[in-house]
């Protein structure tokens, strides 16, 4: 069984009619699970859900509830389908308006006769939000409570998660071992699962892969504890010798 | 605001601790929405979850009563982290063993000799479940009520999809027209709302987009009415034409 890092956990919104669609490859999942991951916070899980006012409110009130950090993505910006900031704002039953903050950054940021109704939506936020400092692209990412607003678009987002470090107060680092063999799954399930058992504090997964024409394994140990992760991992090496199965660099 | 084709509707449960800790790219929601755009059926929801059996259980049980068709991704594999099947006998009361059919299925896919425990796991089903035929690897997926169980091997997974059309009951297809134009989102901003609101039975995004060094928006309309879809794209050129904003083919 694996065990969860309860003590400090997170989870992922993605708001977006788009990924739904299918026309957009979501790429932000693995760029926040990425860096949650070297702030010791465990991602633990993600909603998809569509551009609907309902929808959002309904998500943010279940899972801020239940996960110490929440991250949104999507939704923040000019056009009318961009609703995250006034569902967000009703959720927390906050109000919804022009941010003095916010206004100002985006006021700075383009010329007077470019200032217009869109670009101005971009300040309308939850009132007392927090503002998450945008250094791509101007309009600012906000926070409230433990809910994290972040836009869409991939570098953007990427850009902004940096300011991010000191707001977030992680746990020990999340730290992996990779493993990839020449073999298949069933060849190593049982002795795989009796290491899994003896190691019950540390994840171990097993992922087939197909990759330069070659047919294999790879299995991935995670653990805070990097002693735990080595004992395990001599486990695995021992019965992989035994069963003179072949390591591969991929 | 977006109108939602409530009629027909699939949400996805993708099991997978590889997906939440960044390491593996999910790209098994874009086949699956594609497949079902196809039969009109229209993906309101993704979850993303750890190989945890309460996870699986809670989550399979929320999500089946409020989607006509949900589809999980992963975990039916050979080893001690694929959980699925004996979760989801769980999430609906129902034994879980050996199935006739899947086992039978199994023994003639491999060698006597190989067909050892990790794959004889792969026929232990929930009771009564349907088999989801697997031309690329033999191990079956399987249906319980309106749940449907795949694997998480992006290939594998692909390769079953077509076998369940006559399965799904679909309602109109989902029909897309795209325009992408040379400009920024708060140009066209308060012009596409204006559409939007002319046109409350169509689904309208828009979509930033940066390529081959050009800063576009992609505006998406959606819609299981031609017709609809036609006149709203009348629209949309009208203000494009009167803005003076140039078309280009991404």
């Amino acid at each position: 069984m694996k065990k969860a890092n309860k003590k400090v956990n997170a989870a992922i919104i993605i708001i977006g009619n788009e990924i739904l669609s299918g026309r957009t490859q979501d790429v932000n999942v693995v760029s926040i699970s990425n860096w949650l991951n070297e702030l010791g916070v465990k991602l633990e899980e993600v909603r998809v859900i569509p551009d609907m006012e309902n929808s959002i409110i309904r998500t943010i009130n279940d899972v801020r509830k239940k996960f110490m950090y929440v991250f949104t993505t999507g939704g923040i910006g000019p056009t009318h389908d961009d609703i995250t900031s006034r569902s967000v704002a009703k959720a927390f039953n906050l109000s919804y308006g022009y941010h003095k903050q916010a206004y100002e950054i985006l006021e700075k940021y383009y010329r007077p006769e470019n200032f217009n109704e869109g670009r101005k939506k971009m300040a309308m936020l939850p009132d007392k939000a927090l503002l998450i400092f945008n250094p791509s692209s101007g309009a600012p990412g906000f926070i409230v409570e433990n809910v994290y607003c972040l836009p869409g678009v991939p570098s953007i987002l990427k850009s902004m998660l940096g300011g991010l470090n000191n707001k977030i107060k992680g746990g020990k680092k999340i730290l992996s071992k990779t493993i990839s063999l020449i073999t298949v799954e069933s060849e190593i399930a049982s002795s795989l699962e009796k290491v899994q058992k003896e190691f019950k504090d540390v994840e171990i997964g097993s992922y087939p892969f197909f990759r330069q024409g070659k047919i294999g394994v790879s299995i991935v140990i995670r653990s805070t504890e990097e002693a735990l992760i080595s004992d395990c991992y001599k486990n695995i090496e021992n019965f992989i010798k035994k069963k003179k199965i072949n390591q591969i660099e991929i």
